[in-house]
């Protein structure tokens, strides 16, 4: 298992907007990601910047990705919240959410 | 179970020295987070900025923190590292790391 730390800035006054969306997340998205092995996700919000947490479980994590980018449902949820986002500066090319750095860890 | 995100700033330039402290976290330390029923805790960094995520599996979180904080090696290791860092203006009274809140989750 791998468990990944992530962050991206909400575009100002578009957390409210973003947060809703959350609340109901479409059955079918919530659905692929789970087939892509990702499992124990959270999204916290402060500030109007977000932090996420997810243990992938599968053992190809961009073929994973490239099969959830491929789903045309999720497609339609990232046209509706991809747009409230504002990437960091900071990021690595080609990232959306930045990955951050895992520094410590307990079981 | 009870999952929380938290997030604090660092000083600047006291990343690498809070970072090297976090690779070999005093063995008492992580004795006593997992006695005070905290698991699977990480803590993640990017632009001196802070995430943590960690699940409480205990019936009492007040008083868990309340005997972490009373525990002589806990109090000697937060000596080192709570100089290096830097609460957010944000945060509710009484915290240090700033409780984020969860706006999603998927297990």
């Amino acid at each position: 298992m791998k468990r990944f730390g992530q962050t991206i800035r909400l575009k100002p006054d578009k957390a409210e907007e973003y947060i809703r969306h959350h609340a109901a997340v479409w059955p079918p998205v919530l659905k692929m990601i789970k087939e892509c092995n990702i499992s124990n996700y959270s999204i916290y919000f402060k500030d109007n910047i977000l932090f996420s947490y997810f243990e992938y479980t599968g053992n190809n994590f961009e073929k994973d990705m490239e099969k959830m980018a491929a789903d045309k449902a999720t497609q339609e949820w990232w046209d509706v919240v991809k747009p409230l986002m504002e990437p960091l500066e900071s990021k690595a090319p080609g990232e959306f959410w930045a990955d951050m750095k895992e520094i410590f860890h307990l079981d």
